[in-house]
């Protein structure tokens, strides 16, 4: 990766802006919050627990440059975007955000982030946007902070999926899709490691994390939101998720069948009929952007499946940091008119920028 | 679906044999060892317990015909395969197997399996071929069954992913391995419901089926294989696994990226370097087929990826009986060369027909 690193490429050199759409940022006093939280056993959760000990403690370089990326919204980090021929980043608190938290500090320190991040955001406003965090812990409270990031001008919230092994598809929390949705924002389910009683026997052998344990559980957590209803109680509601759309997209077919013979099994109290498929959902309330999987056939792939208007460029700054991953996607084999929607446009709709 | 099931699709009406790779079968018994194993909690699996209380009990029509399918190596599945247009299938015990019960009881019924498949079989030679079912709680007697399998003319060897919460990744299991390996005949690792650390979020919304935890588990499976340098111990082996590659030809890219960083960082100690990449072991020791995926696009990338010799149509009788899924797949855009190979000729040569 390090050879690959050495590619620089030059912004406005193409008839599209780049416009990343998962990037990852946080205060600095967020690494010292999960520091505490690990060192003093707070949190019962095996998987957070071992990737932030990694996370926190390692000397790789590559730990130390996803750390000082991490807590830049300024010239480091522009500086690398640069590098990179990103015109534009959208940050979201990175995961797990706030959800590891006792509720109380959830929900200040979701308040907190969103402050320092508009905040930074103004010294460079051509270059930034930004998702409001929130604390599903306090249901409410996080309805009201989306109102109060939307009126700051951030573009959404983001949700790093589950919250002490909970999960949006319970009604407790629909306060949250309420909110977006009569703000016409959309809410980004980002991936976090999954809990306690699912990630057993990936941390067996390291599949807990970005490789595979961060896909199946979000894409999990998109499925319960869709199989629960949640799009029909709230049909304007839209979500973003990461990484080629968390599988979702190559299951659509699967998908669509096995739900449709599990409601008519009626194996499930928790699966009822929906006014939609799953695919129709997807294809109606559901981006899904790029994040970490830039390769032309999985990409060319989800846009022939969900629509070319649904797949958005993400980087997964700072975890994924490739200029040159940036200029294998600006040679796709597709029309300059797809690749602006991808690069840029969607975004800009999605996010209203 | 009902309507979609009285399509008929006859036999040899396309310049190619069809092959289906991925069906299921049991003796009778089996059922009513499952049933022992729930009605008297001796199984510590709340997916397993949940899905065959549904399987043995349901009065849907869809559930009898399953069950009706499983028992039948006979007239009952022939014709239904006649009415699919379905040439021969290659059967495998269904799912769990004998991997739920105790050590001796599944070594016995294992081979009490095999012998009764192998019986059936000989009443139809032409119409149906048969993977060996084995015991990985006892694996040097599943190496010894697979030899036994072998020598009765079944061609591979069949494992219904974890057994008992444990994975063939553990090296006390690789005497499966040796001997699949030495006898040059492939093992199936067909799905089966996530264990009890894995299986909590996806029980509480129906995901823990064939809608979804099948696929997270069994590609969780294969990745613990890969990742434990399984190919590197045994560079001939070959493996097969379900449902369009349970999702894993649509991480290739980012299985590569995740584990070349995941054995930088030396996070795991279960993550060493291996010799070749995921995806070049994908591509080199493991063939896919389509089973429950009757899907163009889907069917198409993984051809795309992995190469049209790697994909390998399957149904999935009884659980998914849809013969206008097979008049759609013989209507796919794709030359008639590589729809041979599909339908007919990958078979014969990965199972040696």
């Amino acid at each position: 990766m390090a050879a690959e690193a050495t590619v620089r490429v030059p912004r406005g050199n193409k008839p599209y802006k780049r416009i990343a759409t998962e990037e990852g940022f946080c205060p600095p006093e967020l690494l010292e919050i999960y520091r505490d939280l690990i060192d003093n056993n707070k949190v019962d959760d095996p998987a957070f627990n071992a990737m932030f000990r990694f996370y926190l403690d390692s000397p790789s370089e590559r730990v130390r440059q996803i750390n000082n990326g991490l807590v830049s919204v300024g010239d480091f980090r522009l500086s690398q975007m640069d590098d990179a021929g990103i015109d534009k980043a959208i940050l979201t608190l990175t995961s797990p955000g706030v959800q590891v938290m006792e509720k109380d500090d959830a929900v200040s320190f979701a308040a907190y982030a969103n402050d320092w991040l508009v905040s930074e955001m103004k010294k460079n406003p051509d270059r930034f946007a930004g998702l409001t965090a929130i604390a599903p812990q306090d249901p409410a409270a996080a309805a009201r902070e989306i109102e109060r990031g939307h009126a700051l001008g951030l573009k959404g919230a983001v949700v790093n999926s589950h919250t002490k092994g909970e999960y949006l598809d319970d009604p407790k929390f629909w306060e949250i899709f309420e909110a977006a949705e009569a703000l016409n924002t959309p809410i980004y389910l980002h991936p976090q490691t999954p809990p306690k009683n699912m990630s057993g026997p990936l941390l067996e052998r390291g599949l807990d994390g970005a490789i595979y344990g961060f896909a199946v559980e979000t894409g999990m957590h998109m499925l319960r939101i869709l199989i629960a209803g949640v799009f029909d109680r709230f049909p304007k509601l839209t979500m973003v998720i990461g990484h080629n759309g968390e599988a979702l997209p190559f299951w659509l077919y699967r998908l669509d069948y096995m739900h449709r013979a599990g409601v008519a099994s009626q194996r499930y109290d928790s699966m009822k009929p929906t006014k939609r498929t799953i695919s129709e959902y997807m294809r109606g309330n559901v981006y899904i952007t790029t994040s970490g999987v830039a390769w032309e056939p999985g990409i060319k792939f989800c846009q022939q499946v969900l629509g070319v208007d649904r797949v958005l460029y993400a980087m997964d700054y700072p975890y994924q940091y490739e200029p040159a991953e940036v200029a294998k996607l600006d040679e796709m084999d597709m029309s300059d008119e797809d690749k602006k929607k991808f690069f840029q446009t969607n975004a800009e709709k999605v996010f209203k920028l």
